[in-house]
C-alpha cells in the first residue's frame, strides 16, 4: 500500500483551510490516504525570516482580498476571523493527541476546528473553545481539554513540528507526495497530476 | 472597448516568465488585449521587506525545484539561469522605449528577452545582450542599445516602476483586470474566470 500523502498545515492559515476542504477527496481519487500534520508557522517564520502575510506592507492588503476571493473561487465558505493570525498550539496539540488515541476522530475534528475559526469566527487558540469543538464532534470534552495541557502531548506536538521543519516544511499548506513537496493550495492541480502520473 | 489587462512582470522572475507564455492567449479568448509593464522587484522588496525567493532559507530550495516543475506542468521550456536573480533595468528600459517608439515590437521583444534568459541562459541584464535580442526581433540594434542609456528612457521606466509600486504592485507576475489584482502565475485560472464572468 502506498504511503499516505503528508498534509502539513497551520490552523491559522487561510490557504491551509482551503486545501483542507479538498485534500482528502483528491487523495481518494487516486486511492491514497492523507496524514494530517498540524504545524506552527510561527516556528518556521523564525527560521526563514518570513512574516505572516497580512503583516507585510502591500502584500498584506492583497492577501486579505485574495483569501476571500480564493474561497469564492473554490466554492468554500470563508469569513476573515476578527482575530488573525492566532497561535495554534492548542488545536495542534488536540489533533496530535487524537491521532494517537482516537485516530478516526482526528481528521473530522481538524476540519471542525478549521471551520470554527474560518467560518464561525471562533477563537480556536483558546483551549476551552477547541475542546468545545471536539466535543461537538463526539470526543470526550474533559479528556480533550486535559490533553491540551498534558506535557507529554505538548512534547509530542513539539517533536512533530521540529521534525517537519527539519524536513524543510516552511509554509502552509505544505503537501508531500512520495517525497515530492508542494507548497500552497494553488499547487493542488500539480499534486493531482503527480498522483495520476507518478511524477512529471 | 474594454481597458487592456495590466501585466506587471520583472524580467528576472521565473513565474513572470511562465505567465508571459500564456497571458496574451488567455486575454484574447475574452476579446481583451494586454499591456505589458516591466517592473523592478528589487524596488518593491525594499518597500515590503521581502527578499528574492531563492535567498530565503528552506523556501529557496523549494522554489528552485518549483520553478522547473511548474514549467514542466505548464509545458514551457525552462532552464534555471546560471546567474540569478539579475538586475533587470536594461531589458525594462528597452521595452519601455519600444512601447513608446515601436509598440508592435514591444511584446515580441519582451518574449524574446524572457526566452533568452530562461531558456538560452543569456544574461539579459547586459545591455549589449539585450540589444542583440532586440536586433534578432527586427529592431534597429544601435537605436535599441542607445535607448538603454538614454536619460529620458531611464526616467520614463523609473516613473512606470514608481507608479506601479504606488498602486500596490509588490510581486511578479501581478495582473490587474478592471481594477482587480491577481498575484502569481497560479492565479491565471482566477483571471480566466474573472474575465469570463465579470467578477465572482
Amino acid at each position: 500500500m502506498a504511503d499516505p500523502i503528508l498534509f502539513h498545515f497551520d490552523f491559522s492559515s487561510p490557504y491551509g483551510y482551503l486545501a483542507a476542504q479538498r485534500i482528502d477527496a483528491l487523495a481518494a481519487r487516486h486511492g491514497r490516504t492523507v496524514d494530517w500534520r498540524p504545524m506552527l508557522l510561527g516556528v518556521a517564520f523564525r527560521q526563514t525570516g518570513m512574516a505572516p502575510l497580512t503583516a507585510v506592507p502591500l502584500k498584506g492588503d492583497y492577501s486579505t482580498r485574495d483569501f476571500a476571493r480564493s474561497a469564492r473561487f473554490h466554492g468554500v465558505d470563508f469569513h476573515m476571523p476578527s482575530r488573525f493570525p492566532i497561535p495554534s498550539q492548542a488545536p495542534g496539540r488536540l489533533v496530535t493527541w487524537l491521532k494517537a488515541t482516537e485516530p478516526a476522530a482526528a481528521i473530522p475534528v481538524a476540519k471542525a476546528l478549521y471551520r470554527a475559526y474560518f467560518v464561525d469566527d471562533r477563537d480556536i487558540s483558546d483551549a476551552e473553545v477547541a475542546a468545545d469543538v471536539a466535543a461537538r464532534s463526539g470526543v470526550d470534552r474533559a479528556a480533550a481539554r486535559a490533553a491540551m495541557d498534558d506535557p507529554q502531548v505538548k512534547d509530542a506536538f513539539r517533536r512533530d513540528v521540529d521534525e517537519a521543519l527539519a524536513r524543510g516544511v516552511f509554509g502552509s499548506p505544505y503537501i508531500v507526495v512520495d517525497g515530492e513537496p508542494f507548497w500552497g493550495v494553488d499547487r493542488l492541480d500539480q499534486v493531482d497530476r503527480w498522483l495520476a502520473s507518478g511524477g512529471f
